[in-house]
């Protein structure tokens, strides 16, 4: 659990900086805010989300805080970072809620280089179709996988801390990958699939075909109701691995398709259980 | 609701077939099956899913009963009516539950030409990733849709009735189709996401990416657990225009893809707001 003595600060209370406010705050820790509306501010506060919070970013306010989590938009991360990194109290530790690593780890880290504070990325896997403060909702931990992804530079304690904040937050499962295998593993598991979702719906006016859906059209397609700027940005941060995994998907469909087209039963079967056989997997360890 | 002097006679007593039986049952209908296996109609009887039943195909059993419901794979189906189309009680309804429709309908109501009963194909939507007796349940039905394909010789009455049997196992939207529309319609909703599902986890051992999944994978190839008899079966029987449809999730999932490759923001952008869009109908529905 984290030191309750650290006070925190989250930047950014969309859906997931103001579920990690709300699950800090109910456990009973400081949690400053800043945010681009001052709505989301009284939201905060009315429903003791955050101590304190603020929509000016003013170095006295910043420097009061030991730990700092980023909610933002990777862009908007950076862009942040380079106008008031200056701001920090030495020791500060810092981490973020992104969704890619390898395009923003490596560029904080030089931008911080001259500061006595330290960034290490980290990457809660609890995304939701829903946005903004209002569906703020810190169960959606509870079930969830959370990675932390050091590099070199990186120190024991800031890992720890991290760690620390991934109990405290109550994930499931918390791991390590570098920002590399981190990227290719989300690019498969997660922007392939958003994807794949997207390309379907694409693929034909189905609003008449409601009447006849089936559990898995749903399932697969939940997640096409999708955030356009978040995920365009997400895409092109991590283009050639997202591309790379688009290839090998396609490379299985195209032989699934030639395999129904050739009435190869042998090959279909075979895939069929392949895919039995590795989704079993993920069904154990739920 | 179904006449309760019809005496119902369901032949093949897996998932969805026991799972008629079970409902009909407890609503006091008088419910025979015939099924490969004694174990089964063991099982049956002890759990009170059927009132009689028998592993022996014999006419002075299936002439006793006024409608018949075939749980059976589609070829076994075919199989079985070539065999025994002479042993029903004339005026006999008969049904199933095959999610391919025009490369049988046609077939039986061939068989059937000389005989004095009807056909009327219809499709549960309410399959599961589990298959047997034991995992029956109509729970399953209270959520789903269900489809009757009627043909230019299908009369009112046998449609009503097969209307009345959908009413009385309680699913949720009961609708009519071409037998060409249902295929048409169930290889875009149905077969292609399971084709989907497969060629995804396929493409990659993924028996390590476990601790990092998020919802979305999991919930995209929740069906990549296959039968590969069945599924190998049902989309033999309807190739053409699986493959159609196909063909056109790999054209929108390429332009992703191309866009993707030329950072072409705005197309990317119009792709996932006509995603959002369409997927949005399927939650009002719900």
């Amino acid at each position: 659990m984290l030191d309750k003595n650290k006070k925190i600060l989250i930047i950014g209370l969309g859906l997931i900086g103001a579920s990690y406010a709300k699950r800090l705050k109910e456990k009973g820790y400081y949690v400053g805010a800043i945010t681009r509306s001052q709505d989301t501010i009284d939201y905060a506060i009315d429903n003791d989300f955050i101590n304190e919070g603020t929509i000016e970013v003013k170095k006295e306010f910043v420097k009061e805080f030991d730990f700092v989590i980023f909610g933002l938009y990777p862009n908007v991360l950076i862009k942040w970072l380079n106008e008031y990194h200056t701001f920090f109290k030495e020791g500060t530790i810092i981490t973020d809620v992104t969704g890619v690593k390898s395009k923003i780890v490596y560029k904080i880290e030089e931008i911080l280089k001259d500061d006595k504070v330290e960034f290490l990325g980290s990457h809660p896997m609890a995304g939701r179709e829903v946005y903004g403060i209002k569906n703020a909702n810190p169960k959606i931990f509870n079930d969830a996988n959370f990675i932390i992804t050091p590099t070199k530079k990186s120190s024991e304690s800031a890992i720890n801390l991290v760690h620390d904040l991934a109990v405290t937050l109550e994930f499931k499962n918390i791991s390590r990958l570098s920002p590399e295998e981190h990227d290719e593993m989300i690019a498969f598991l997660s922007q392939l699939t958003h994807v794949i979702a997207v390309s379907l719906m694409c693929s034909k006016s189905s609003k008449h075909l409601v009447d006849y859906t089936g559990d898995s059209f749903r399932d697969l397609t939940r997640i096409a109701k999708i955030n356009e700027d978040m995920w365009t940005e997400l895409f092109l941060l991590n283009k050639e691995e997202l591309i790379n995994q688009m290839n090998l998907f396609l490379k299985s469909f195209n032989e699934m398709k030639t395999a129904l087209e050739n009435e190869d039963i042998d090959k279909m079967k075979e895939m069929m259980r392949t895919s039995t056989r590795r989704r079993s997997y993920f069904d154990i360890k739920r």
